[in-house]
Order: structure tokens, then sequence, then C-alpha cells
């Protein structure tokens, strides 16, 4: 199944021309899950061509304006557009109370149900092929990072093997690879016997606005992609750290000690124009670094 | 003084890739007066060449989203770049309330003084060399227009009339010209005596989001420039009507019994990607009708 991320703004407390503020999507089945929403995200949607009237779900990192503030314009607008499927949300403790508050802000009701949900540190919430993890960060107010982790799928269908045991390619084939038995002329087939060892998932992890810390490199661990924090370039490791964020390079040794697969660096400083600086010293450490910018999409492939 | 109207965003309801939601910027003097401020203002500003961080004083219409929903995002990012100077929020009744509830959401506080203002109906506000006056129009919430008039100006100076005075030219000239009485050779000159009759000053209305009504006929008498929702076009004047808002035509016609000079259309639905049927019809009852659109920037020069 196709899995996809796309970045819709990368930028840091504030827009610039280039960038928006905070907003990821990820694609993946017949979801759209939608990680934190800063102000503008409506419009980051219109400028690409995904829609946000199917959003599925949102996940916010914490409560700093560049994270939030496109949720009532973004849930508005679906609303203006006849949206009637729910929507989930979910967030740091204060998810609940912050954006109720802010969905009664002037003249407006959802003709939508909007689930709030107020998560907690290492709380899993499991959906029909994934689980989606929330864990606490390193950020100057409660922030969290996430694990989309996909379940675990059936192993390989070993073809040669299904011939030798004299399997008619077709409808028992599926079965087998879906996890089910089957009979061929009363002997009973179980899918170990045609199947290779389970495959794993494929694992997303946003660092959310964080120093480096422990927390991530354990939640990222081996990782396909790691999406994390790079506000500075490492001659201002002082100032990132004072607000609770982490430089290039500290991103990319985050990435190293997970053996994260790829790296994508988000969040970054108004000051950059050109982000090489920023991706250059990433790569130094961590060889498999991308400095996203607005609109990059990437496609997440198995690798097994 | 120059004065200048920068359209930053003229789209009804939800923003599109050229519009974005409801934003004006009035410059005059050393003020620069944002009229409404829809979800990603502060970043049609970085697009423009204006400086949000110079805005004085804000006046919101209502309290339907895609009119203040950028206000927090606008405050934080004044924040972030260390606004000093006070900024005054004026608004209908509620102001105060939803503002200051909008601005506790989140991990937020300002380093600089906001003052809210609830302002009722026909109350005026009196600044240095103007008064802004709230009015109520006929939307589907309670709905305020404004008119900024600028205090009535000396006469122009007749400079034969002053020669014939025997004054010398110079800074006796400006004195007169600023209302102040001289003495030449033990002979008092009063201004009236070298300057015409006092001039109007200049007059801007905003209908903010209304049926044709009455109120804005009235306060816009005369104005140098009205500025008027015109969502739709006459043939969907009954949508207009039960949404509250104005098609073309009817803007036209609220200018034309105004006896406004200059028609600027805004407000425009995202239906329109050309704006050429609005302006089209405006122009057939009111010749002076511009549809604005984002970044439009009109110059406002006396006309006595």
């Amino acid at each position: 199944m196709a899995m996809q991320i796309i970045f819709l703004g990368t930028s840091c407390m504030i827009p610039t021309k280039q960038r928006n503020t905070s907003a990821i999507l990820l694609r993946y089945k017949n979801e759209n899950i939608l990680l934190d929403c800063g102000e503008g995200t409506q419009r980051q949607f219109m400028m690409s061509k995904y829609s946000f009237m199917r959003i599925t779900k949102i996940f916010i990192t914490h409560y700093h304006g560049d994270h939030f503030l496109g949720l009532s314009g973004l849930i508005q607008s679906m609303n203006l557009n006849d949206r009637e499927n729910d929507l989930e949300i979910y967030g740091p403790p204060g998810t609940i109370q912050t954006i109720s508050t802010m969905l009664r802000l002037g003249y407006f009701g959802a003709g939508f149900k909007i689930m709030l949900h107020d998560l907690k540190d290492n709380e899993a919430v499991t959906f029909d092929k994934y689980d989606v993890k929330a864990f606490q960060v390193d950020h100057s107010v409660p922030t969290f990072g996430y694990v989309l982790q996909e379940h675990t799928r059936p192993g390989k269908f070993n073809l040669k093997k299904a011939k030798a045991l004299g399997i008619p390619a077709g409808p028992l084939y599926r079965k087998l690879q879906s996890g089910k038995s089957i009979e061929i002329n009363g002997k009973k087939i179980t899918p170990d016997m045609v199947l290779g060892p389970p495959r794993c998932g494929r694992k997303i992890v946003i660092s959310g606005d964080t120093k480096p810390c422990e927390a991530v490199i354990k939640n990222a661990k081996d990782a396909d992609v790691l999406i994390h924090d790079a506000c500075l370039d490492s001659s201002l490791e002082a100032k990132a750290a004072a607000y609770g964020h982490s430089t290039a390079r500290q991103a990319a040794e985050v990435a190293k000690k997970a053996k994260a697969k790829l790296l994508f660096l988000i969040h970054h400083s108004p000051r950059y124009k050109d982000l090489s600086i920023l991706e250059e010293e990433a790569k130094a450490v961590f060889e498999n670094s991308v400095a996203a910018v607005d609109f990059l999409t990437y496609q997440v492939r198995f690798l097994s």
C-alpha cells in the first residue's frame, strides 16, 4: 500500500515567503493524516494537489501557535464544503480544552463530528493497519513526538513452494497470503508452508519541536523515516538549546544513533533562504539527510 | 499627506490560490490601519512590500472566521519580532471577549500592550487627524462598516493675496497655512485673509459583509472611496441575500445612491477565477467601479 509524506509547511515559528508554518500530510490507504496545522495550512493544501477535505485524522505535537493556529480555518472550510465525515484530533494534554475553546470563537458551529483526544506519554492508538504512539520530547512546553508504525505484514508468497504443494494459482493463493489455511485434496495447508517470515511494517517518526533527546533516539529505532526539528545550524547550537530546538547536526546524530534509514530536517529558522547549510552539516554525520522544503513529496517504499 | 489602500485579501469565506481571506491595509501619515485580518494575513504582508510590524490599529468588521482568524498568528509574530508599541484593536460588541480568549489559546503571552475595544453602533473614535466611525450593517451576525473621515483641512493658500499684503515668502506662509495669525508692520493678518475656504478631508468607507442597506448609503455619502461586499454576480442575487451578502450590481447601486467617487468591490466568491463579470456588472450601474484583487494598491488623492 502506497504511503506518502507531503511537507506542507517547514518553517519555524513564523512563515516566510518560501515556507509556511508546520504541517505534514501522511497519505496511507484511504487515510490522510495531518501532523500539525500551522496558520495557512488550508491554503497550502490548495497550492498542493491534495484536498483538505480528505483529512481523516490530525495529530498536534504541541500548542505553540505555529503548530496549531490553522485548525480553526481548516475546520471552518471543511464545514463550508459540507464535510460529513467525523474528524479525529489527537494531541498532548490540553488538546480537548484548547481546541474546543478555539472552535467556539466567533460565530461557528461545525456540521460534522469532531472528536478531541488528550493523549498521554507513551500512549498508542491502534487503527486498522497501523498504530500511532505519542512520546514526550524535550521542548519548552509539553510536546509529543509521534511514531506511526504500520502493522507487521505476512511474509512473501513463495510461488515454488505453492506449486510443489499442488495449489492452483488464483483465489487460494490470496487466501493463504491473507493468513488463512486452505485444504487441497483433503490435505490442510497452513500459511507458514508457503509464506516467508513476517515482514515489519513501515515506521515513520516525527520528533516534534525538541532538543536532541533519548526519547526520540529510542522511539525512532530503525525507523524508515525520521522527521526531525532542525531549526538552526551548529554555529547557533546554544541558541537552539535555549529555545528547546535542535541543530541540523544534532538531528543527524539522533538519526544515526537510532539507525534510522532516512532523515528529513524540518522546522527551519526563517533566517535561512538557502537550506544547504543545514543539509550539508546533517549529511556530514548522517548521509541520508534531506532538508525538507514546502511541497516536497516522498514515497515511503517497503524495504523488505 | 499620502493615503494608500492596499488590498491584502479579497476572497470570501475561504481562500483560493489567487486570493486570501479579508484584510485591507490603510496607510496614512505614520499609521498603518488594518481592516479585518483573515487567516494568513501576516504572510500576505510578507508577499507585499509592507511590514506588519508597523500596524498601529486594527478594526474588525465581524466575527466570522474569514475576517479575524489571522489575528493570533499576526500578534504572535509581532511578539517574536520584539514589538514594543501598543496595539489597539476595535470591533463590534464581543471584541474584548473573543480576542482575549483567542490570545490565551496555547502557550502565548504578548510582551506588548494590546488594547481591545467593543464599539457601539454609530460610535466614532477620534484620532490625531481623522475619525473612525462604526455603523451597523445588514449581515447574518452583528457586523460593522467603518467610515474613516480625515479632518477638515485649512483652505488653499492664495499666493496673490499674500503678496498683495506684503507678507514675505517663508515661515510666515506656513504659520498662516497652519491656522495661526501673524503680524506684519504692526498689522495683524489672520489666516482667512490668505486662505480659501476649508477643504473637506478624505473619506474612506468599508461596508463589511452586508446586504445592500441604507446604513451604507447614508454613511458612504460623498465618500472618496467606498469598499463594498460584492460576493456574487446578479444571477445569484437570491443566494447573496440568503447569506447576508451583496452582488456586484447591488454594491454599485449603493455607491451610486451614496454619490461615492470610487467603488472597490471586495469579498469575491471563490467561484470566480476571473473577476470581470463582477466588475462589468458594477460598471454598468456605476462607472468608477474596480474589482479589487490581492495586492492592488490605490493612492487616495485629494480631490479639492
